[in-house]
């Protein structure tokens, strides 16, 4: 089954070159597109943090994984599937990070955290409720604790 | 900016008409598609849980909401932004949805709380880092927690 999407916003920030680490400190403006009403931000305010989904729109689909790979192609790391690794060449191309709210404007929203470059197209927004966290412990493999070392700064 | 994105699986259990709450009990199988690899899954039995993007293929494009409603027509919730809710009723209808993995399957996962109806297409499936929860304390409005109230059970 197939489906048409579109870009509801647009990443504005100073990162515009793909890069593995040291996300945190970047600070994006989130832009609506021209036909998103600026009412579909009401209330916003209210919630510290949001869940941003996006479109890796730089990845080209003949870099799409369908199987497994070494995450990073870091040999270090255990082979694994795409959809066991956050990657960005994956099927579909999505993306989807929690950041912190800092900023409501009328038609923007000013972000922190959000690992995406200048001009990615943005397909959703969600508020963050604790009631949608996980319930009970998370359990990841050391692989992927190693990874985010240095992912967010 | 339009996309196309095609399901990458698709969500079986027993829940087969659209409901508002009690998901928390819901067990799924979600069954990859044909044209993805079983080695996609490779590694993920390492991750308690898992977010499952999927597509809301049962709202119509005419229920889409671009501005601000009450959140499930309750007039005693604020009206609040459509980017400020997590209703199904959104542009580009993406749900998305933090699960438990409960087993793995060569083709397939079971997992708790998916809060999908039978046959819903996933688009993608991610594992769960605790480096990509909220870094500080989540706040939300009053209104989203009483919303919460019954929606695991």
């Amino acid at each position: 089954m197939q489906f048409t999407i579109q870009s509801i916003a647009t990443v504005h920030n100073n990162r515009q070159m793909i890069q593995d680490d040291r996300w945190g400190e970047i600070i994006s403006t989130i832009e609506l597109a021209d036909h998103i009403h600026e009412a579909s931000l009401k209330g916003i305010e209210d919630f510290s943090h949001l869940e941003i989904i996006f479109y890796f729109d730089k990845v080209t689909d003949d870099q799409i994984q369908y199987k497994a790979r070494h995450p990073r192609n870091n040999q270090d790391y255990p082979e694994v599937g795409i959809f066991a690794q956050r990657g960005k060449n994956r099927p579909n191309k999505l993306g989807s990070t929690t950041v912190a709210l800092l900023e409501v404007k009328p038609r923007a929203l000013i972000v922190q955290g959000l690992d995406a470059i200048d001009g990615t197209p943005i397909l959703d927004i969600k508020p963050v409720m604790k009631e949608f966290l996980p319930k009970k412990d998370v359990k990841q493999p050391a692989w992927s604790v190693d990874l985010m070392k240095a992912y967010w700064g």
